[in-house]
């Protein structure tokens, strides 16, 4: 991605400045920082961030961050709009805002500490305004569909080789390490989250991370959700197995149930219809089959620089689909105590319909 | 650690609370979370928490947390005063410290969001209460200090293992990866952070992270700061090599005044001495060989759940050292455009000096 693309995006960003009558508009958010910028996808801790964008209605944008990312900032921005500070954030923040003549400043306070916001608002309009680039990260452009589309490759060549490390005797832990090597050494920089690997009764706990990793043994469930980061972008995929050659009927029952739930919910993704309605689509589905209540989570949410972001695919959803984004797929079915099943694929809604990537 | 070490450390936290006049705390920030009760050191996101405690004077503790750890949390907690969220987790907080009449309620401001926080606060006598159970974790109980020494005892194998993987042709990323592959491979759940393998110039750029990973080759230098978690605990070292058999005589000139500087602060360790004092006696050597513009960070960091937690070790740092402190000492000396070395263990602070781990 070059400069032009990152400046076009703030471009489409200070439109909506402008809706919220916003002068200025900080952004902190780490994913939000490098889509408008290419400036450090990640803080190091929860509290220790990178740096910030301040964004203008004047063109005139910011970037502001400590003496370890200079050089970087430096190569990436015009210097003379680079911000480097030396002592606590907060505060030098607030003098550089106020030295700016900023306006009404717009701020993410879902993402800042409340420590943090109280030292950068003395003598300053400050006003929360939230999700302004998440609405734009929502649409895809061609640049970061491309990235994406790597990112599922990779991933599907995971998913094609897996198999043969899936043996009785071999723990879900050992399966979730040659999950993240596979990954590590084949281009990714990263899981876009830790891997769930869950055997049997444990498919049925969500976003199970075991104390004491379960063994795979002959004739037996596994559900398996993952994902890695490539070229920035995330991936995320689930499937699940029988493993051995007497499947319980009961499973294959299930699994089909889901698989069918899915291709019901992909027929019908196309740009205009909400959240809701997709998920009503396998939600439907289950409810004819008479297991709705085994089917506890939402059918899927947008991937893109974070795994989890817009739209939302649940029963509540408004978002409206729109060419461009990108969802899971996701339904799954869940028997306490016995097993469960998640089939997962990532599509991109076309003019008129989906393609599954 | 068992139920009776989490309720000894609440006990004291208790303490704390009453010379602060809080009647309750809520304890928000994973690694205090976990201290204080056994449950989860992580959150899944910087906006998405695994749940909160609520420390109360009259002894009678909640553990707050949403469904994907309602099992965990029965486990670990009286059943009685467990509270699960299903909704919005700020709005039901919020319900649930009214009903328990929580009086005056310290919250962490530098962890909360300014939009958790305005959604949890109305009706509620709020005030923020950072660092409390800070000023506990950074005095290490035996438990604890088995658990680092555990830590540090693999990091010394990786380190002990490593020079045999340093052959030019490889890249900074490949070594990289080689420490995370130990690591994983021996017991430990994770890097304590991303390590820094720096060659040459590199080394000179304080947490470098390259895009462009450079090789390794005959005659450079090589700066690796690296750490694991084990048993939950972090541990931290740093060391730099010559590769080749010709190294450049300013680099061992180099690297026998850092570990001067270090030998110098260990011999000086010991509790009553405050962070300043330790961070000047290697800033004085350095003084004295006329070098002191190379120096330009801190001499240490205490280490634990976190990788940087307090005391901290550096020019204006008050924190006073008492035994069961476990401190980095890692002095170093950075030149731009040709190199640095920087050479760190960790120390636990004794009766009368420190013990090098």
């Amino acid at each position: 991605m070059n400069k032009n693309s990152f400046l076009a995006r703030r471009e489409s960003l200070r439109k909506l400045m402008q809706e919220e009558k916003l002068d200025t508009l900080l952004i902190s958010q780490p994913a939000n920082r490098f889509y408008l910028s290419g400036f450090e996808l990640h803080d190091c801790q929860c509290n220790e961030s990178s740096g910030c964008l301040i964004i203008r209605a004047d063109g005139k944008d910011w970037l502001c961050t400590d003496s370890r990312y200079e050089e970087a900032a430096l190569t990436l921005w015009e210097n003379d709009r680079v911000f480097i500070y030396r002592g606590r954030f907060s505060e030098e923040l607030n003098g550089h805002l106020k030295d700016l003549a900023s306006g009404r400043i717009g701020f993410e306070a879902e993402h800042l500490s409340c420590g943090f916001v109280q030292r950068l608002e003395p003598g300053l309009d400050m006003q929360a305004a939230d999700g302004l680039a998440e609405r734009l990260r929502m649409v895809k452009d061609a640049e970061e569909i491309q990235c994406i589309e790597t990112s599922v490759a990779l991933n599907h060549r995971m998913l094609e080789w897996l198999p043969s490390r899936l043996e009785p005797g071999r723990t879900e832990a050992d399966i979730a390490w040659d999950i993240e090597k596979f990954y590590r050494e084949n281009g990714a920089s990263e899981l876009s989250f830790p891997s769930i690997v869950a055997v049997d009764a444990n498919a049925a706990l969500p976003h199970y991370a075991p104390e004491n990793p379960a063994e795979l043994h002959e004739n037996c469930q596994i559900l398996i959700d993952e994902g890695c980061r490539l070229n920035r972008y995330c991936s995320d995929q689930t499937r699940t197995w029988w493993i051995g050659d007497s499947a319980d009927p009961r499973f294959s029952e299930m699994l089909s149930r889901v698989q069918e739930a899915q291709r019901r919910a992909i027929a019908f993704l196309r740009p205009g219809i909400t959240g809701a309605q997709a998920h009503e689509t396998a939600a439907a589905y289950f409810a004819s089959c008479g297991v709705s209540r085994y089917f506890n989570h939402s059918l899927g949410h947008g991937v893109g620089l974070e795994t989890h972001e817009g739209p939302r695919l649940g029963p509540h959803s408004k978002d409206v689909l729109r060419p461009g984004m990108i969802v899971t797929i996701e339904p799954g079915l869940y028997y306490p105590g016995w097993g469960g099943a998640r089939w997962e694929h990532m599509a991109v809604i076309t003019e008129d319909g989906c393609r599954v990537l």
